[in-house]
């Protein structure tokens, strides 16, 4: 069988890079010539535990389009997504043998059945954690740094609401074999991350960005998290500047941006022109200064997407 | 929590209907208020099951609409089935709290993130039993007689190019827990299911019979397992002005047959008019007297749709 190539989302975050690391671990354990893939650039906070468990970054995989029909097509297994606009380009000319996620479910489909296996926990890691201990396999030492990494990247340290207790266990059992203290290693990884200081407004404009669609409509929505909103406020004006030539580039019905402060948990939500009566509408409470307050807010996934969804696609 | 409705698709099949009463059993024997349902009527072969192992046919439930948007939403999980042509009337207005199937995956998408479990076996009771076995609960000795009795449907007591090693590993477990001869069982279950002597030229045309959509058109293929085709031949004139006339009741693209012979395992395949084209082009061959014939071939979800699904969608 040729290779297999194991890949989360566009803008990867560290579940996404995590996940590809340990999946693609698993199925060589398996007998899969699976390889781990990414399609983007790792952020800070996943170079930061790339670095500090000295694993490689997956390989750069951007497009899975053939040049003709008669080419052959490239398999791949589908980590942390499933709707097609997330995905690496030229998703449809692939042959996707598996899914494994922990978001809802989208526009995917199969012509055929598939290994399909979502679950509503708070990282793709625990669900493949799942599976290493259903096939009887351990992670080595990196890897289960890897797959700790990304439970208290997406769980901000088991802060947000869409962490489970078997979230939490995931990580004390994977911190034993990584032999870390995953609470000082985990602030010190989310600290990395939350650094923005020399990023351009451009890029914190378009940090870990998903696009969705509703009703006909596509709309993005990005998330930064941070420790202090003043360094993100004071650089507003321009990455307000980023987003709308991204949104009218991308002929986007809007952009939104969750800034979302991992030390208070709770998020401001920034949207491009024209988007504050559906904001408003999705969160039920009036914008402010160009962006809508949401307390106790930390999950794209749970507690922001489906508003928009929802409103979009009435 | 309120009842939870353990549903398969519409004509139920056998797997269908043992599907909602072994993973109700499950999940009640895991803390849930969960009850099996059904879509419609039990065919001939689940009867002839329920009747020997003596089970209670599963409560009917032909729609899941709310009167109003004030109305609680009925909570439901989805068995053996995610296209929401196949799923009971009413689907969108019903909190969907799970998906176990082994089909290929349609247009299903959810607004958060659920349960879903999709595994290329021949039965969806093989993946349930797999649950069982994770969650290491046993399943009653009638549960395991309706379990079984699924998976032989499915598989044509191991015939069909969908049957999997775990399938067939899982009937022989089953049959020690029900107590029965698996091979005569379901010899004797697929004679019952296969006897149509008395069955209406109308019933004969819509048996198990399932919808698509692809390319925005609509189209919907039936089966019928047979062990001999002449008296089902001998009604084709009947049968297919009753596919005709739902085929224009319904709006269809196109009506489809597949009168399947379990003992010389192939399949003819019956067609509306106008299909002819797009069955010669889905198949690579000729259509002779109205049918195709399709040597070695006994499953719809695998060796039918997809061809079929592939030229509609283009």
């Amino acid at each position: 069988m040729s290779k297999v190539y194991v890949t989360g989302h566009k803008s990867p975050d560290t579940d996404s890079i995590a996940a590809a690391i340990s999946y693609s671990y698993l199925k060589r354990q398996l007998g899969m010539d699976a390889v781990a893939a990414r399609a983007g650039e790792p952020n800070k906070e996943t170079k930061f535990a790339l670095d500090y468990f000295k694993v490689e970054a997956p390989v750069l995989l951007t497009s899975v389009a053939r040049k003709s029909e008669s080419d052959e097509k490239t398999k791949i297994i589908l980590v942390d997504h499933n709707e097609s606009k997330q995905c690496v380009d030229g998703i449809k000319d692939a042959d996707v043998l598996e899914l494994i996620d922990h978001h809802r479910l989208g526009d995917f489909e199969t012509e055929s059945p598939i290994f399909i296996l979502i679950r509503p926990v708070g990282c793709v890691n625990t669900v493949i954690y799942g599976l290493y201990k259903q096939n009887g396999v351990k992670p080595s030492k990196e890897v289960a740094g890897m797959m700790l990494s990304a439970i208290i990247s997406d769980t901000v340290l088991f802060r947000s609401p869409t962490c489970t207790e078997e979230d939490k266990k995931a990580v004390k059992e994977l911190a034993e074999i990584a032999g870390v203290d995953y609470e000082k290693y985990g602030m010190d990884m989310l600290k990395a991350g939350a650094d923005i200081s020399d990023y351009p407004a451009e890029k914190l404009a378009h940090n870990d960005t998903k696009e969705f669609e509703a009703g006909g409509k596509t709309f993005s929505c990005g998330q930064i998290s941070v420790m202090d909103v003043e360094p993100i406020n004071a650089k507003k004006a321009d990455i307000m500047k980023a987003l709308e030539d991204t949104k009218a580039e991308k002929k986007y019905e809007a952009s939104y941006l969750m800034v979302t402060n991992i030390l208070t948990e709770d998020t401001y939500l920034w949207f491009t022109e024209g988007a504050k009566d559906a904001a408003e509408k999705a969160f039920g409470k009036k914008a402010e200064n160009g962006m809508i307050y949401l307390p106790k807010v930390m999950s794209r996934k749970k507690q922001v997407a489906p508003f928009l969804l929802k409103v979009y696609g009435e």
